[in-house]
């Protein structure tokens, strides 16, 4: 049978299942890399287990994300982290080395190999041939301590690349090509497969700004062959042995086709606030911009800085522009160093950052009020810079660079600068201290653990028979930040349960916490979609820290759903969605899921209206399991301990 | 009469007074400067005086403190700051092109001339042969408005230098050895003037480590002459039209002498929590740290960058510590990037921060929960980081260097690494786009201005009888922080005084606002040294904003009694200090102000217990006629308007 590049990489790793499209499927990945901001959890999580040594062949440490240390609680993170990975056995990055992503790619991507990742932009790594899936914190745990990642086989979708990037338009641009026709759900459940006569064209770097961004379409993930661009990528980083070629076989059958003719792109961008409003730059030239920012995972490889560095070689920076550049790792800042590349940028007054993720994550570089600001980053979505007002575009460096000099958006094209031939160099620079090998006495390491960071809170396995009052009815599209709330105040207490659970449902209803302590837990119903937003599990954590037994909604976004299982409450749908309107808050329900099986449907009475309600889980047997012992982690705590009892 | 060189640079400016010591003096300055987080108040205040236009030869202002941009408030600041500084004639360095006072050594420092700078390191400038004084926003605000600058005439101190300091011995070692001898308090009242053979074996920039850091010892400001090492200065920066040379005359007499014999001199290095905590390096050699910052205005120009990438060159920092290094200037940057330095100090494992004020006034970079960190920095202040419980050392970049790299405090001739010979560049790279000129159609610019800036709030001119209930209570030793909170949730609404008043006294008794407002005002009595601590004038502006009529107290803080009678509010104190126990909080109070004299006594009757207790205000007459307008801006504000009246 003829094999598609994704079938044969899912191949690779596949332990459980088969690769029928919408089945549940398990691997067992070769790899792994975390970041200090979601990784807190993974390491309490770890902790919690009892783990000693991982259970991967090669797990990988960043810390990039959390740099900005305005207080004690970042750099006392940062510690723990590089504590806690130098005795399970984990190499890290030193802080501030440069972005996950772009640091993997150079130093531990393998053609062929799984990564999972515990940040949803590891898709970059699809850029060297790897099948690479982003997941939360907990799963990240799960995969150090060797459990089998599952998830649903996606469909395939073949996207064609041909012919070849004109100047001036560079790979963001085929993304956003992507973006404009598929818009930000059109890839889920899908895997994007890029093949055709035009990736030949593409480097590695420029091929993960593609995977990178493919994360906004929804997809699970997105993935290049690896090719003779892939064995110059890795020659040029001295590891030329982790080379294997791997394509899709001729004439393999996909789920769908898109196709893209590289040589009649142009410069695109998208406008606030989402990554899919994707019109040609020519259509907006010429609006006022406030601030420029260059950088993120997606887009600041050496290429694009040297692009950048053209662009701006000899001109300055427009006064009304406040600009800046995140270099996406160490080995880029050298190199464009030694190129003469950062003394033009420099030199036209853009202001020269850390190797993080700074600004796009909402650590710092925050626009004025209601600013314009034009980024190269991944998402343009409402509030993430940190100022709620700002309005963001999305664009390649070279727009970037040329909207800096001229205050307005601008078509590179119509500034007089000759394109620059990026050619890979035969050798980058050999930046070999960046990473520090994990312990060789793990057991001598004493963890330092700053007053913030606290374990994860031991949960006891699930009643027979739930009972409680209705601490919360919400209404239809529940955010997690409406469940714990988001913003500069709230991240670094995101590794402090007890703390953080203090504004479970802040913005709700600022009583909550101490009515669900007082009552000794409850339920919460809600309308449809609840959980929606970012994927932080945190927001499953606090309302079970808090007692909360179960929920019952119309639905459940789906991320929210998996970590609701992971830890412990108990999802519920209504049969008839019209029931949602026979429970009031305060009414006293009680129901007994003693026997919890896949489908079932179980009946809710509320003893307050006496009135019985039929409702059942939208969960697989398996979460339901998790949900029983009280969340994942007790589970596995289990497995863990046995095992190591049969070791002995 | 034989002058010593403060002497000849007071009388260039002076136009008050003359120089006997312990007098008052005043002079007109011939340049200004300001930074983004002092600027604020200052430009407020001049638009409340509704200041066309500056009258001053020259004033620039830099971006350099607030610079994380966690959300909206700092870029607005920023803006606002361009906008009227355009629109009054200012000079405006672009955001985060470097520090302050190494930007105005190497743009506009002229020997022979006065500079008045909202902060109290512009001392630097005394190391290109400036008269320099650091001063408070709103006295900024009276320098641009063109009122003579009023201060107490110092002693002045001969620092003599003789021979040359060893290899790995570098300039801060001398200020920290003046420390070493007078300490914290020594310089008050007093002028540093350095003379003898050792000053020619400085440059300019080494010079200016020292006069920065001479802040410390309290003194008024340092001195160093103009001479051939200036004027290599000068002419590296295209400047060389600009150098006078000035310095004391021979037999000059002065009040006080130190001699420094800077052959002798070692490593030395300050302990926490006061920088005249000074022992040599070898003493607490070995103690472990966690984190190295090399920068800030005292020490990160050319010559400093160059030595630690000597030190750092083809070595590794040691894995248990997170070094970081903010240059001082984007021209250093570009210097330290064509000369390798740059490389070699990445490659070592250095963090590369922005070229701004950054970890030294807590803006980022916080070390861990109890975490050690050798800085190069000007103070190592009780929570100065940002972590309380940090403990912080103050050195040498080479110090810092070779700490970075062993992990534990090591004196650099320890190691093996040869010293360079550092030579000023014949010509320095032209960074001519750095500044933006203000606007030549100031009329039309439209002032940006974010949510959170307010106006300076109008204030009443005193009352004749002032009679209100004692609102507090107070102890001794009340702080500013007492009075207005300091930390990060509060330094950006330091321009918001309506907002910032509602945590007036936060500390001490939260109700205070609330009970303030709502009785109209009224009096607070305290102990001695009432204000003492930072300088910030908000903690003058709050209380009067809440109503505070008049201060009773046991004695007060120099710099918070300037900046209650510039803000409005009636300094007094017990003429005998037993009478502070004849007051009770919520007592009535009423005192007959309506002559203000100097050194007049009044009768402040208590008409609760019906007491009458003998106070006087410690201020001077210009003072009191200050407070008797309702603040000093609104007497500026009369003039300004009258001079309007007769240039039409």
């Amino acid at each position: 049978m003829k094999l598609t590049l994704t079938e044969k990489l899912i191949n690779s790793s596949l332990v459980e299942g088969n690769l029928e499209r919408g089945t549940r499927i398990g691997i067992k990945p070769d790899q792994a890399l975390m970041h200090d901001l979601n990784a807190m959890m993974t390491y309490l999580a770890l902790e919690a287990l009892d783990l000693d040594k991982i259970k991967i062949d090669l797990a990988v440490q960043y810390i990039d994300h959390n740099m900005i240390q305005a207080d004690f609680k970042n750099d006392d993170d940062h510690r723990y982290i590089q504590d806690i990975t130098s005795k399970l056995g984990i190499t890290t990055a030193r802080p501030g080395s440069g972005i996950c992503h772009q640091l993997h790619l150079e130093h531990w991507g393998v053609p062929g190999k799984s990564l999972i990742g515990g940040d949803s932009h590891t898709v970059a790594a699809g850029g060297i041939g790897m099948l690479s899936i982003g997941v939360g914190g907990f799963d990240s745990a799960m995969v150090l301590a060797g459990e089998t990642f599952y998830f649903t086989m996606p469909k395939i979708v073949k996207v064609e690349l041909d012919g070849k990037l004109p100047p001036f338009v560079s790979a963001k641009n085929i993304i956003l090509e992507v973006l404009r026709r598929i818009g930000v759900k059109g890839g889920i459940g899908k895997i994007l497969e890029y093949t055709g006569s035009g990736v030949k064209t593409l480097n590695v770097a420029e091929r993960s700004t593609i995977t990178n961004m493919g994360q906004e379409t929804g997809a699970t993930t997105s993935v290049f062959p690896s090719d003779e661009n892939t064995r110059k990528w890795l020659r040029a980083y001295g590891r030329e042995k982790d080379y294997t070629p791997i394509s899709a076989d001729k004439d393999a059958t996909y789920d769908e086709v898109i196709k893209i003719n590289l040589s009649e792109l142009e410069p695109l961008i998208a406008l606030p606030h989402l990554p899919e409003n994707v019109v040609p730059v020519s259509e907006v030239a010429g609006t006022k911009i406030d601030q420029v920012m260059i950088g993120s995972c997606t887009n600041t490889a050496l290429n694009d800085v040297l692009s950048v560095a053209n662009i701006l070689d000899g001109n300055t920076v427009h006064k009304d522009v406040d600009a800046g550049l995140y270099p996406s790792t160490r080995t880029v800042i050298r190199e464009a160093m030694a190129r003469g590349a950062f003394d033009k940028i420099a030199a036209s007054g853009f202001r020269l950052f850390e190797a993080v993720c700074g600004g796009c994550n909402g650590n710092g570089f925050a626009p004025k009020t209601d600013g314009v600001s034009l980024r190269t980053t991944p998402r343009n979505f409402y509030g993430r810079t940190g100022t709620k007002s700002a309005k963001v575009y999305l664009c390649s460096p070279e727009v970037a660079a040329a909207s800096a000099l001229t205050g307005v958006i601008t078509d590179p094209r119509t500034l007089n600068v000759s394109p620059v031939e990026y050619e890979l160099p035969e050798k980058f620079i050999d930046d070999y201290n960046i990473f520090i090998e994990p312990s060789s006495s793990p057991e001598d390491i004493v963890i330092r653990r700053g007053p913030n960071i606290k374990p994860v809170p031991e949960m006891k396995p699930m009643e027979n028979i739930l009972s409680g009052v209705t601490l919360l009815k919400l209404d239809n599209d529940v955010t997690t930040d409406h469940i714990c709330p988001a913003g500069a105040n709230f991240l670094p207490i995101r590794s402090n349960i007890p703390e953080l659970s203090k504004y479970g449902f802040n913005v709700v209803d600022e009583s909550f916490p101490e009515r669900a302590k007082k009552s000794g837990g409850g339920f919460i119903v809600a309308g449809s979609n609840y959980g929606q937003g970012s994927s932080r599990e945190q927001a499953a954590m606090v309302p079970r820290y808090l007692g909360v037994k179960a929920v019952i909604a119309k639905s459940f976004a789906r991320l929210h759903l998996a970590n609701m299982s992971n830890w412990g409450i108990l999802p519920l749908t209504f049969v008839n969605e019209d029931d949602y309107n026979k429970i009031s808050k305060d009414d006293v329900l009680s129901i007994d899921v003693s026997s919890l099986v896949e489908g079932k449907i179980y009946s809710l009475i509320n003893e307050t209206s006496n009135v019985t309600i039929k409702v059942s889980s939208p969960v697989s047997q398996d979460e339901l399991e998790y949900v029983k012992a009280g969340g994942r982690i007790n589970l596995v705590k289990e497995k863990i301990s046995k095992d190591k009892k049969y070791e002995q």
